[in-house]
């Protein structure tokens, strides 16, 4: 018999689905007991528990980031897995309602509208843009899905894949710095919108730098739905500041809450969300939990395991 | 030899871009003269010439919406092609640019920001949504084929068509007065966002009215792309101030400009743009204009032809 421990603010309502669920051999368990061998929930508190469960075998996380359960002092003797597969339509349309908004000018409009004046210049479109990707992997590849459904041109930074067909154009890492920085020049000077939907790793840590800032054209948004650590901040405010691109739309950053102190608040053409572009929701995450518990069950490998080595 | 004379506020623009055509059979003509033939234009430009045009045989409008050459009144010996097919990208990037804005909450994330608070209450999805489009010609599909693109479920009304397979249910006009208001009813009472794409004739006149908006789920969002014309303007209001709808957004109104002095610049929830929704963009609209110029020369049906009865 397996037993399961929910940690989790939301555990009531996955109490309930798991329930409703009857999963077969299962024992939901209410406190931390030494026999458990299955936790669901936030990767901090499963790290709180690690302790306590010398019986763990598994570890399914609601997030997607599982950065509190990556550190090399951190027990790795068990099966860690995160939600992958359920952010993409929610960062899709996070991305395109930005990117919408910029191009038809709903700002513009606003304040037309408080001014009672008809401003009838011509808008944006989306069609003939280009975007550029750091990172294809299950929600790179929604957002280049969209994309081609506006008619845009993809481009994709990836290690090594190139599995996603939306993508026009792929560039990986090259192994000299020489070679990296024209990569990364000519992954810039054609992106209309450079969109990082990157994890955080030691090959993601700092990626948008002020040489590839200083490549996109000035015109152009960045958005960031992946983790705040890829991106140079202090080089953003500055490529913001001095007009070197049009905008950015930030999600995630380095320390969240965001410090009421940080200069991020008030940096000119930045626009701030709040880690809220793919919400967790316990409808989708339920049956990423209930496909891995059936898996495991039957003894079978696991969906979306994490590799602790490489951090996703 | 057939003669055309250009009449636009572009016609520098359209001029060049017919010469590179090198279209067959085919003088440009510089001012009125009694033999020209074609009229490529804004509607109410090639209204002002009718009188002048003896040999007129074909007028294409630059625009969708003809009404300046409707009236009874109004010349009809000529065959009046207008622009279609080619607004459906724009209006579609609209009507979701306003959507997911909306459901993201941009505003309010741009609120939270000037205060420097972490907002990171939940934001919602255009998933699963219910969309119900008034009118599905060649634009209204577009919108019904994005909204399928975004996982919603879509209603159409039409007057008859059901040939538009990204509509799961249509609703046609009913001959009693009964059983049209059932229909409205039923039509409207599951749309989380009512969109009008709708032509001004005789039978859209003021359709969107009190009984239809008072249908609509309270938290619905009316958004009208169409014509002003099918909307009644003091019962939007009306539901708009009493929260009977959530939002409006119009870029279209029954006088254009609209005068300041209207209620509309200050109703609660109404967002107005200024019939900027699908500009028309000379290398869009050429295309329209060539393809039919080469049916015209060859003596063959021309695409989009204007029924001065319908009015569309």
């Amino acid at each position: 018999m397996n037993k399961l421990l929910i940690l989790s603010s939301r555990a009531a309502e996955y109490r309930t689905m798991i329930e409703k669920a009857h999963l077969p051999n299962l024992t939901l368990e209410h406190s931390l007991t030494s026999n458990i061998n299955i936790l669901f929930g936030e990767p901090a508190l499963i790290k709180g528990a690690l302790a306590s469960l010398p019986a763990l075998g598994w570890a399914q996380s609601i997030w997607a980031g599982v950065e509190p359960l990556l550190g090399a002092d951190n027990r790795r003797d068990y099966i860690l897995t995160n939600a992958r597969g359920v952010f993409g339509t929610s960062m899709t349309e996070y991305v395109f309602g930005h990117l919408l908004a910029h191009e038809i000018k709903i700002k513009r409009h606003a304040q037309a509208q408080l001014h009672k004046h008809w401003d009838n210049s011509y808008t944006g479109t989306l069609r003939g843009k280009t975007i550029a990707l750091l990172g294809v992997g299950s929600i790179g590849a929604e957002v280049a899905r969209a994309a081609k459904f506006f008619n845009m041109t993809v481009y994709g930074y990836t290690r090594e894949s190139e599995a996603c067909k939306y993508v026009d154009k792929y560039f990986h890492p090259s192994t000299t710095l020489e070679s990296f920085s024209l990569l990364k020049e000519n992954f810039a000077k054609d992106a209309d919108y450079l969109v990082s939907v990157l994890p955080n790793t030691i090959e993601t840590r700092k990626l948008i730098n002020a040489d590839l800032l200083s490549a996109l054209p000035h015109h152009a948004i960045f958005i960031n739905v992946g983790r705040g650590s890829a991106v140079d901040e202090s080089a953003l405010i500055n490529a913001l500041e001095q007009n070197k691109l049009a905008a950015a739309v930030l999600d995630v950053f380095e320390q969240e809450p965001l410090p009421t102190t940080h200069p991020f608040w008030t940096t000119k053409n930045l626009h701030m969300t709040y880690h809220t572009s793919a919400p967790s929701l316990p409808e989708d995450i339920i049956n990423v939990f209930i496909e891995n518990y059936l898996l495991f069950n039957e003894g079978k490998p696991l969906k979306h395991q994490v590799d602790f080595e490489r951090g996703y």
